[in-house]
């Protein structure tokens, strides 16, 4: 089944998932966003209209899919023209029903990936987390969904946002590890480049192996000598030894 | 320069290295393990001789490497005979001077990775960190890292302990991150799999941008809806709502 597609947004998740739409053999037809120059820029890939009001969703598209960020969905919501398109969002944090002014029709088409500018992304193994207000709705977003990715399932608003809240410990969060690490490094003129290796390997480990199996460490194995050494070095760095204290406790209480 | 290789040691270091060190075409002479079996079942791939008995080290070898991990260094180096052997250890914790005791020449060949039983490395892109007693013991050293990898570079024992601090934290501490998260799921009778692509996507991500510029997430943009909608959900899980309050107040401040 071949659908017609339209995006709100021009940013990293409307770029990456237009592409993949476009690839599919689906039809992108109208690209619209606050930035004309980004609208154009997309929509000129695909033959598709580009605009910069949201009141010119086109009525004839199968799915419009808004690609901005959770926070400000609510303010497009209140932009648009309600109509009978089945209008998606792609937020992690936003319930379905934040679109039940746009349409009768709505749902949630949420991959849960960090997708980059010029970083490409193998669509097939991103998770796609979908909802939607009906089951004919539903069995669209299905149908999208599993043309561009091998990882599809339902999740109702809370349970997507169960999800929003884990990635943000194994993303956000560790993503801010490693910005503390490589401040540390750079205080000490050392090269952050050294940890990429065993930055990867970290996360390759825990794609076959549990991370209870996974962890190591001198916390895990109680080993107070090589603690009490690593302090010594923050004593420069009484927030990092802090975030250290705190982690090397938690670690050493696992089972 | 061929190297006459032998191991002290028979886990997943030893078995890494030994590997490497013979694909490179060197000799790896000897495998002496407190656990025979895992000495025989090293030394029998190489035709390289095994023993359980530390006094037995091979005067003839070029470089000994000490393959045990960090809190047991010091009880090995006990009960070695002393010798003229070039005595190395691969602990990013330890001073290179432990080893004194036990050879006029000693170094240290520091593999800055985690390695897993049953998972291949690629030996060229890890890290070697490298001390040794004198230049010319130094040279051997770096002939046999760089005969293994294009990453070679001196590190004294201070700036070794350095980056073993760092790297606890985006490896240790990141996947203590990643468990909190597994069973955050799992209590929710969730699936950890679907977070898989988004950790190894935030690994790559920093392979090549900085950490700061990578960086996202709600506590980042200051979005406190969706952060208190994340609070909610751990009404259930104090430690991990402590944990999640301590991170994102760090992250919000961040310039």
């Amino acid at each position: 089944m071949k659908l017609n597609v339209g995006f709100i947004g021009s940013g990293n998740v409307a770029w990456h998932l237009s592409h993949a739409i476009d690839s599919a053999g689906h039809t992108v037809s109208q690209v619209i966003s606050r930035n004309e120059d980004h609208a154009k820029e997309l929509a000129v890939k695909f033959g598709a209209l580009y605009s910069t009001r949201l009141s010119s969703v086109d009525a004839s598209m199968d799915v419009c899919i808004i690609c901005v960020s959770d926070n400000q969905i609510q303010t497009v919501v209140e932009q648009l023209v309600p109509s009978r398109v089945l209008m998606v969002h792609t937020c992690g944090s936003q319930r379905m029903d934040v679109l039940t002014p746009c349409s009768p029709n709505i749902g949630v088409f949420y991959p849960l990936q960090s997708f980059s500018k010029g970083r490409s992304t193998d669509m097939m193994k991103v998770p796609f987390l979908l909802e939607a207000s009906s089951s004919s709705n539903y069995q669209i977003l299905e149908k999208l969904a599993d043309s561009i990715s091998n990882s599809v399932q339902p999740a109702d608003s809370e349970t997507r946002l169960k999800y929003h809240l884990a990635a943000v410990f194994v993303n956000n969060f560790t993503n801010y590890l490693f910005q503390e690490s490589a401040s540390f490094l750079e205080e000490n003129q050392l090269d952050f480049d050294v940890l990429k290796p065993i930055i990867l390997e970290t996360a390759l480990k825990v794609q076959h192996l549990s991370p209870k199996d996974a962890q190591t460490g001198p916390a895990k194995r109680g080993d107070v000598v090589t603690i009490a050494k690593h302090r010594e070095l923050m004593q420069q760095s009484p927030a990092l030894l802090e975030l250290y204290n705190e982690l090397t406790k938690r670690l050493s209480k696992k089972p």
